[in-house]
């Protein structure tokens, strides 16, 4: 492999005039490996689209696989068939971390991940590279349970519309840490700090008319989300 | 007041065209009932709104009062300036619940609470009104804190941008329960079921620069998200 593909694989994403972060107190990142590891913690995405000059904003599980991110969903659904035309799409992921509860409300505010990603999606046509996209996000969840299920069928696989986004213009926006009080206000006998907000994973619940003698798969105590 | 304006403001939603839920399996709701209780239950909606054509989608932290909902930030954010100017905005709330474990990959799916509101928003500009709108966000998470704090200055105020969008074309979109599997899948001996995924609160971080002997508030116990 030519060592001249390497730098630019591994290359921070470019913040442009839309995706480059302003606001004070907030972290803006565009290097890969923050980028991806707000991906990979986040289970559910928001994508916006405009139709006919109007925003709709649809949440959605999604997942990542190198430098593109996927979802999908039934080949009838007015979002995807939408998007497939390849009209530009706003990917926005987000999680809340926390409550920062400052000695002021002007100062009090939110600990979260989050990113944006400008683009466009492309539909994953080959029917094999849609069945590996599938198995990916499978296997993200629950490592090992693709091959423990009844496998999809052709016509599940022709009802099921996978879309995929290169991650081009794409920025994360970052807080974290105690609240940041005016200074004069650290003098005052106000309670303040952080409350942690996490996402937790419960315990499985049997489906109802799951067949005895059937154990709780391992994978299952490894699910992580958030 | 005269009863005439009582069943106008507890009445249903009116489905649309665009609000309406098509997909199978999956519960769409009009009633205020369980519109609003989706919005009490999260803290964070992705505000969709276009420029030039290009959809943005938002995350913030919003508030219910009656029939409608805030968010707030810097009187010079991006979006809030976009926004306030009346354009059409897609309103959206999403709590993961569950991961619906299926026997097929295809009958897979999560289980969620999310909701999409139509509309456009208004800027509070009255001084007095903004003020109500930020102590009742407060208030709403944190119950008595609002009076503790250090009060918010004319100038704060001034730097606070308080948005409104009032909730008339909306719709609710649910899934909860066990997998709904092909019958004959039922005979498969493949674990089944859902896993719960929790937002939980946290044990309190107090900030490092807290003044000593000041105690957590009772309130911080009984902060709920999701």
């Amino acid at each position: 492999m030519p060592k001249t593909h390497m730098p630019d694989a591994l290359a921070d994403f470019e913040p442009t005039a839309r995706t480059r972060v302003k606001r004070q107190g907030i972290r803006g990142a565009y290097d890969r490996e923050t980028v991806y590891g707000i991906l990979d913690a986040g289970l559910l995405c928001h994508v916006g689209y405009v139709i006919d000059g109007q925003p709709y904003v649809t949440p959605t599980a999604y997942w990542r696989d190198g430098d593109r991110v996927f979802w999908h969903g039934s080949s009838a659904s007015r979002m995807l068939r939408q998007v497939e035309t390849g009209i530009p799409v706003c990917f926005t992921v987000a999680m809340l971390d926390g409550l920062v509860l400052a000695r002021s409300g002007f100062h009090s505010s939110i600990n979260y991940r989050s990113l944006m990603a400008f683009g466009h999606a492309d539909k994953v046509t080959d029917p094999e590279e849609k069945l590996a996209a599938l198995v990916a996000f499978s296997e993200r969840i629950t490592p090992g349970r693709w091959a423990e299920q009844r496998p999809v069928t052709k016509q599940e696989l022709k009802a099921t519309t996978v879309l995929t986004m290169r991650l081009e213009e794409v920025a994360a926006k970052i807080r974290t840490g105690p609240p940041g009080d005016d200074e004069e206000d650290y003098a005052l006998d106000v309670w303040a700090g952080v409350v942690p907000v996490h996402s937790v994973i419960g315990a499985p619940e049997d489906d109802p008319r799951l067949n005895p003698g059937i154990a709780q798969p391992a994978y299952l105590k490894t699910v992580k989300i958030g």
